[in-house]
């Protein structure tokens, strides 16, 4: 492969099996598949999911949600507390798809309904324990008086409550995984029951990459909408969500200097092109990122011994065992996979310094 | 403030003075100045540098190089170790400019001095103890190799030292910053003795923000290339380097929600707008930014007992008062000062859904 500086290596093939398998998943459980898109904030990615017959998808900001009604996306929800601040930009938006939006407070929903020249639907966001935003169960003279807005208002029309039960990225397999899950669902489900006719015209969605990668059942779930697992990553590995042959993006740089005295490699390749999301590592300690070599038709799995120690703003420490020193020489260029995928892609999106020549930071690999 | 998503404010006043200080300081030290443009990666506020007199400059990449190229600047240092796998546009970039490369090794020269075909001045990195790159002060055998090199070459002419000890990065206060200082600047002094013909002909390059913003004497230095003293941020102030009436950048974020049950506001900004770095309060713990209020012509003081506890790709968590609380309200748009100013530029230049409509990421305020 032909590279000179930091750039997102992309294999096509797992990606899309990613995708293929999360969307056999929605459909063998009945779920609509609503996958985030603000992983790959790509139009030419969102396009694989059209071939597993998928419509509707999330975003998680007006302007993303504007890129992808350009892309031809004409049913997308915003998965952040709707910011009123964005009122025009979101009334431009709704007068061209179909549009939902999120509430976490009776005062957003009143003023949407003064506000709107379109009509949106709206969900509830609901805390089932994460505790980054969202109502209380516990809070239901809000929730009641949101949908007692929703019903004397044309414009927003109540759709169900959503949660993102983002407590699932500090658990470790599956059984902790599946703790978070049932209690999260049961919080809906008897949310569902209460403020619904027969429970019937309430949809709940639901689903952060862990638990749509682990779980089999989704009891009382109507949608999921996973977004990490399009390409995975590190933090999902140490989680458990996926095994490194799924992990479909990793970020190629090159070597440009050796340290023998401590055994370490420096690339470029620092925090603005990986971001600095780390991990705890049982056995390295703080981590930024594993080290794979590049292949003909891919990568390799992570190197025994080597990971990124530390990042600046465009240097990456690697340490590595003496067997990858001596076989490592400045020039080369080597792999890293990311702890975050989205960050990274996200770093390198749009940036002329991060080395993304265009307006797609990938190099796509693989058929 | 018309302000709906997430932007980065500057201000003008307090970066342009920060500019003057430092410009003094070389001045009266008989220092170049050569200030690092990879904090503010901005043509415009690379214009204000001219009203001293700057003509010089450092960045850390060849894209960068060539971006400030384009803008004017023609005496330019790539303060990073030489990326070889870059050589067209490093050959492209010799042809228009004139251009420092670094070097951490004897084969990096010797590439050079065989596939440049533009001359290059050379500078040797030493490591005086960050650790990060350069040679260890004691390989005096590769560095009279690289010098030797060069001496023999018409492309490559060797320059000089240059060492960032980024170690003062974990000081606190001007005593440990200045006991890192005597050490690097006898480090380099011994070097250029030991090499240079009486040492005249050799340069030593020498600056990262802590130092330059806390010493007045410079032994032996030739020039300073601080960078991120132009904005300084929370990690700069806790440093020691600044107070906080130095910092002339903070991000306005728009309140999204509120939590009473936890006296926390979730704001429109984060990682892909803060970046994920982070630092670690005696009192806040862990934070990823402090708060301050917007007025008429800028930002009051961090506001106390207010931080921003965490992020995800666009919430920000943040920690308020009770006063802080009641007074706020979803809409309010609150600036947030960021710890590492230098990665929240990154961020948001150039990536279309972190809020920077243009190719500028900023918003300048005061005059």
């Amino acid at each position: 492969m032909d590279i000179c500086r930091p750039t997102l290596i992309l294999d096509q093939s797992r990606c899309r099996e990613n995708i293929r398998k999360m969307a056999m998943k929605a459909s063998v459980n009945n779920l609509v598949f609503r996958p985030h898109f603000k992983t790959h904030q790509s139009a030419v990615i969102g396009e694989w999911f059209r071939e597993f017959s998928v419509t509707t998808i999330t975003v998680s900001s007006v302007s993303m949600a504007g890129y992808f009604a350009d892309a031809g996306w004409n049913d997308i929800t915003i998965a952040f507390p709707v910011n009123t601040c964005e009122l025009p930009a979101i009334n431009r938006l709704g007068s061209r798809v179909r549009l939902n939006l999120l509430v976490v407070s009776p005062d957003a929903v009143k003023y949407l309904s003064q506000e709107l020249t379109c009509s949106a639907g709206i969900f509830i966001e609901i805390d089932t324990g994460y505790h980054r935003t969202g109502l209380l169960p516990q809070q239901v003279d809000e929730i009641r008086e949101i949908i007692g807005i929703c019903e004397s208002s044309s414009r927003v029309r109540f759709m169900g409550f959503l949660c993102h039960a983002g407590q699932t990225y500090s658990c470790h397999g599956k059984e902790e995984i599946g703790k978070v899950h049932r209690e999260s669902l049961q919080i809906l489900g008897n949310l569902k029951k209460e403020f619904g006719k027969d429970g019937g015209n309430i949809l709940v969605s639901y689903g952060d990459t862990p638990s749509c990668s682990l779980m089999d059942d989704f009891p009382g779930v109507d949608e999921i909408r996973p977004g990490n697992f399009v390409f995975y990553d590190l933090m999902q590995y140490f989680i458990g969500s996926c095994s490194f042959s799924e992990i479909a993006l990793i970020i190629a740089c090159p070597v440009v200097a050796k340290h023998p005295s401590r055994s370490e490699l420096v690339v470029y390749g620092g925090a603005v092109h990986l971001s600095k999301e780390s991990l705890l590592h049982p056995v390295y300690g703080t981590l930024y990122g594993l080290v794979v070599n590049l292949t003909q038709n891919g990568w390799t799995d992570p190197l025994p011994g080597c990971f990124v120690r530390s990042l600046s703003q465009e240097h990456g420490v690697i340490s590595v065992s003496p067997e990858i020193f001596r076989e490592t020489r400045s020039g080369t260029v080597i792999g890293i996979v990311p702890v975050h995928s989205c960050l990274a892609v996200s770093a390198m999106t749009g940036n002329p310094f991060t080395g993304a020549a265009s307006k797609s930071p990938y190099k796509i690999i693989g058929t």
